[in-house]
C-alpha cells in the first residue's frame, strides 16, 4: 500500500461522520461531489482518499451510503472493541468519560489520577485508581477481554509527558493526548548518540489539542483573504 | 500569497508549541532538522511551511528560538486579544472554561446554555446566560473591547448544528466546534437551487473532535505496517 498522509485519515473520519449524518436523514445515495461539498474538499480528493483502501463505488453511479459507511467502519477498525484507560480524572477526564456520544465500540476500562481527592471516587462506574497502579493494571488485563488498547491523557500540560511515559512504560502503544504538549519519546544515550528507548517503538500518539484549535481559528479569522485548502495538492 | 493548506497551519501551531517547550528548557537555537524531528515531519516540510510567511532564519544558521517564536505568534495573531463565548456549559464547557493552560490572550467573555439547572450558575467568574440571550449579548458587546470574536460549541452532538446557527445568526464568524458533528451552513432555496444564506458568508469553523481522534488512533493501531506521513508531498 502506498504511503498515506495523516490528513487522508482525518478526512476518512470526516467522510464517515457525514455518512452517519446522511443516514440519520434517510439519504441512501451519495457521490464524491456531494461528499466533497459537505467536507469542504475537492471531489478528486474524496476519490483519491477512498482509493487508498479499495474501490467503493461504481464509476458514475456514486455510492450507497450504508455500504460506504460499513466499508469505512471496517477500514478504520471501528467494528471491533477498543479498551481505553484515562489518565487524569479532573474536569477534562470526567467530561471525556461522561461524554454522551462515545459511538462505536470504545470501552473505558480504567481511570487513573494522582490526586488524593480523586483516587477512590467513581466516574461512570469506574473507580479512579492511583496512576502508580497503572502498570499493574495493564499487566493484569493483558490476556483478558479487558486488554488495554489505548490510553487517553487528560492531565494538566506540565504532567503530559509523565503520563505518556507511564502509559508507554506499562506497554500501552496507542495514546490520545488531550494535554497541550508535544510528547517526545524517551531517548537513551548510547555510544555517544541518542536512541529512542525500546518501549517507545511502535507507539502512536494522536493529539486532540483544543488550544491548538483556538490558535488555528485565530489565524483564519485574521486572514480572511487567504485561500485555504483542505486538499493536499493544488489541483 | 499562495494557497495555504490547512495542514500547514496545524503544523505552524505545532512548531510554536515546540518552540515554547524549547524555550522552557532554555534552548536558544534550533534548526529545521531539529523542528522536523520533534514534529515528525521532513525538514523540507518545515522550511516550506515557514516560507509561506516570510524568511525567518539565515540559510545554514538555523533559527533563534525566541525570534522564531515571536514571529509565529505574530503570524498566528496571538499577540492580540481574542474574546470567546462558550455555548454549552455542561461538563465539557466547564472543563474548557477552567482548563489551566489558556495561553496567549484568549478571554472568555460569555457562557451560555439552555438547561435551567445551569443558567444562572457561575463558571470561572462568568454567569451562565440562556442561549436565547446570545444575539442580544453579542450585539451589546459589538463596539466595546469585549467584542465577541469566537464562539466555542460544547453542546451534545444533536444540538451542535443549532448552536452553530445561534452563533452565526448573532454575527459570530469564528467557531471552534467540540461537538462531533460536521456543521453545515444554512442554505436557502432560491430560483430552484440552494444558496448559502448570507449570515454564513465568511464563517470559519475549526473542529476539535475527540471522537474523531479516537477513530484515527484505532486506524493507526490496526495498521502498524502502514507508512504514514505528516508531510503533504511524497519527497
Amino acid at each position: 500500500m502506498a504511503d498515506i498522509p495523516t490528513a487522508a485519515i482525518s478526512r476518512l473520519v470526516t467522510y464517515l461522520r457525514i455518512l452517519e449524518q446522511l443516514e440519520a436523514q434517510d439519504v441512501s445515495r451519495t457521490s464524491s461531489n456531494d461528499l466533497a461539498e459537505r467536507a469542504n474538499v475537492t471531489p478528486f480528493q474524496v476519490r483519491k482518499d477512498l482509493a487508498y483502501f479499495g474501490r467503493f463505488g461504481t464509476r458514475g453511479m456514486g455510492y450507497t451510503v450504508a455500504v460506504l459507511k460499513r466499508e469505512l467502519v471496517r477500514v478504520l477498525g471501528l467494528n471491533q472493541t477498543w479498551n481505553v484507560v484515562i489518565i487524569g480524572m479532573g474536569r477534562l477526564g470526567q467530561a471525556i468519560a461522561n461524554y454522551p456520544a462515545t459511538d462505536y465500540r470504545f470501552e473505558y476500562v480504567g481511570a487513573f489520577d494522582i490526586h488524593p481527592d480523586l483516587v477512590g471516587t467513581t466516574v461512570r462506574g469506574l473507580e479512579v485508581q492511583h496512576t502508580n497502579q497503572l502498570a499493574h493494571f495493564v499487566q493484569q488485563q493483558a490476556h483478558t477481554p479487558g486488554r488495554v488498547d489505548m490510553g487517553f491523557i487528560a492531565v494538566p500540560p506540565e504532567s503530559g509527558q509523565a503520563a505518556a511515559q507511564a502509559l508507554v512504560g506499562a506497554g500501552v502503544k496507542g495514546i490520545l493526548n488531550f494535554a497541550p504538549v508535544v510528547i517526545q519519546p524517551r531517548t537513551l544515550e548510547r555510544a555517544g548518540h541518542h536512541e529512542v528507548s525500546e518501549e517507545w517503538h511502535g507507539v502512536i500518539i494522536e493529539n486532540v489539542d483544543f488550544l491548538a484549535g483556538m490558535k488555528r481559528l485565530a489565524f483564519y479569522i485574521l486572514n480572511p483573504q487567504l485561500k485555504i485548502t483542505d486538499s493536499e495538492e493544488h489541483l
